[in-house]
């Protein structure tokens, strides 16, 4: 038997053509659609999974969000990083419970979330006030206050320098990341991981120069297409339209200085 | 300053040309290659990042290897899941620390590794007594014994039946995922996630139809595709040969029975 | 010096934002857009690339259509086979002046356009009247009235059998290619082409089951994806979102019956 | 009834795993592979699809090559323009019987064939004597001596620049196309096309930036993915490996000149 939701939980509603709709529950509240009314009250204290009525007699299911669905329907202002991206960027950070990672350019808190449910502490530096309030609160949305514990948002600009020490990672989603690659230098410990996120090749193109001349080694810059599929009977079928780009993800692990250099390119398979 | 390399630990040898080699640390032990020896005594107790040469002078550099690099170096019988499949199913299946899963077709335990990684409690069913034997080595050999409270393989056959009740994601990796489907219904509890990877189109087909009878819903297929970049100067082009295709990923969450149905092609963007 | 416009061409206007809109010159005719009217008359006689005003001043620039540029722009009943679909399917079934070719499933007549405009021969066979009528005056409008010695379309069903001989090519765009492959077995020379485009992956494999048992050899399956740039100063990326998928192109070519079979894959590069 | 083989054609043998092989007929001759000798005795009078013996019994079948089946076997010491490629520059420079071509940078002639094949009438510019004569050998070998009649290779340096004038259009492989920019403005008619053919994202711009100070317009840059598919009873799925990348293409029109710019990007669906 699944714990049933609470006031405050935020829930996904999923009507009967597959529409997701992201949903904070109160008591007295109210969902409201095209297809008429679903009182809160009929969705607290049920478990997930639960199929109710609106008042027209449309049909709503009532799931917790994955971190996915969250991501793509949270309140945002910029541009957040897809699912499909986040993903390999965690793999990319090799990520796990326990690593100690700076993530600048915060956003909306799309990749912060990402760190922090694979159990990351994680410092987001961030220049706008507002995306890194943002930020916060859909951490708390999504993850609980006991996440804020893992997680420190300072207002502040990453190109003026790097203040913390011995990090396991550091990920960009910023305009210039080769302004960020002396200061990750310094702030990576040994073997430690920078992953940028450039929408731009001329940025991939910038950044591996500054990454050249530095000590980061194993260095790499990948793409991922994600495609999806239409399966519907005989109709068996990649669908129509897909999102074709986001982002270039260049990744390098930081290595001693080494006289005379070892650069080379060693793309991850 | 990091934590010195110890003996018994996996460590990624990378030579000049970005070559990694995955080595087990062993006091007395020596590196075999064509350029030469290399002697663990030479890496046992430095810092990751550090260069040695080899009895030759060729350096290598030693390094912890991330999740990514010991899934595709370690002891494997069965082709493993790749790191470009590892990252969006664990997303798709919205593991998190805490999350109890059935994983049915280990084989060499690249997804264990990911799955235990990312913080869950794992449970592996697998027909095969070697792949069984295989993944827990892996397991304790990337993460540790202390892992292994986490996992428990079981020599069985999916297909005949699932003894979890109340689990949080089903993750298949086997020829026929559609015979699981019943059993995962009565396994997982509600809203929780089905991931199947399988390598055929026609596997997809079979699933999608199983599916289709079944209380699961907002079911998709996708497939990730990994474009590396050649980024050297004005050299800068997508590798001319990649991956074209593993598997098809095909998702689904577990609903309550919905009078009526509530079938809907909903792909996660 | 160019050949100038003239009545009766269709031409290409162009804003200054890039956007295209076909046009039949006629004389005082009008071209009507939310920018104002162009006079026919202003185009008339002038050589391609020429650039004038309409009645509010904005810029227009007048040219003949590229055959892609037709395609995509002509009048159309049914979904046109794409022009990045045409490209490859011309080569697969080694079209060239003089093939004599048969196309069923006319459709709007784009395949038609560059099969004639490739020199080749063509009867149709298309099951609708009107859309037979179309393509005709598809081709009438963007090859000329002589293109039609070369280009007959006859209002029939090509699942009840083909009554040409000796074709180099059968090019089919129509719901269930295999109930073709017999009658295309007796219509084509030793050597010819089979081409088919089918949108699911369902209709490749029974298509494919259907090849098998003939005597067509040197079978393949393919699709093409075109993906697009933005490049524009520092902004160079792919753009956001592509066509990510039409068809499947399966191709194969006649043989001799072969005692004992030859049927080998063989992809082409 | 098909027209028999005769010597002196180059035909393919394709042996019964489907492997492709290019022979050049000849009274006396021989074709020796691993599984024994086929006399061309055996094949030259007999017709296209033909299956015959080796001396050791395995099979072989003879057929006439397609475009791309020369392509990819004829003589050649540059890497040719793939066959995915061929057939978007042949639509994107709207190529058709009786187009004025120049192509600089022929290599083996590859695109010279297609172009030929098409119906241009075709001026090459090749520095490269060796290849420019290659190139006319394989033209001859394929289409035969009377398509040397529309095909004229010279030995020069396009940088340099062209002596031709009202191309219909101007493709170019070659490293820096942006030096040919000035040139193709004054060789193309009004309206004509520029396609370059590219590996390198740097190169693109380079172009795009030249590209952008002329009277060329309607400029877009797109590459092309080929996918192939294993289709084998059950097992259906993408190919496991592709060519991930050939070039980028960068195509656009002559207009006249402008007065204030029409610039603007408009890429072709």
């Amino acid at each position: 038997m699944g714990r049933p939701l609470e006031p405050g939980e935020r829930v996904l509603l999923v009507d009967s053509r597959g529409r997701r709709y992201l949903v904070e529950l109160a008591p007295g509240g109210e969902f409201h659609s095209h297809t008429g009314v679903v009182d809160h009250g009929a969705l607290i204290g049920v478990e997930e999974g639960t199929t109710v009525r609106s008042s027209t007699g449309a049909r709503y299911t009532v799931l917790r969000p994955s971190l996915a669905d969250f991501v793509l329907r949270m309140p945002r202002g910029a541009q957040v990083v897809y699912p499909k991206d986040l993903a390999p960027m965690l793999l990319l950070a090799d990520v796990h419970p326990g690593s100690r990672v700076l993530e600048a350019g915060v956003g909306s808190g799309a990749l912060s979330l990402a760190l922090l449910r694979a159990g990351a502490h994680v410092v987001g530096y961030e220049v706008r006030d507002d995306f890194a309030g943002r930020a916060r609160a859909n951490v708390a949305a999504f993850l609980g206050e006991a996440a804020l514990d893992r997680y420190r948002v300072e207002v502040r600009d990453v190109y003026e320098g790097i203040d913390e020490h011995d990090l396991d990672a550091v990920l960009l989603d910023l305009p210039e990341p080769w302004q960020v690659v002396k200061h990750a230098e310094r702030a990576l410990r040994r073997g430690g991981t920078l992953v940028a996120y450039t929408p731009s090749i001329a940025q991939v193109m910038a950044l591996r120069e500054a990454l050249a001349g530095s000590d980061f080694e194993m260095i790499g810059t990948q793409e991922h297409l994600l495609r999806t599929w239409h399966v519907e009977g005989q109709a068996v079928r990649p669908d129509h339209r897909m999102v074709a780009h986001t982002a270039f993800l260049t990744h390098a692990r930081l290595l001693g200085p080494v006289p005379g250099g070892l650069k080379a390119q060693a793309p991850l398979p």
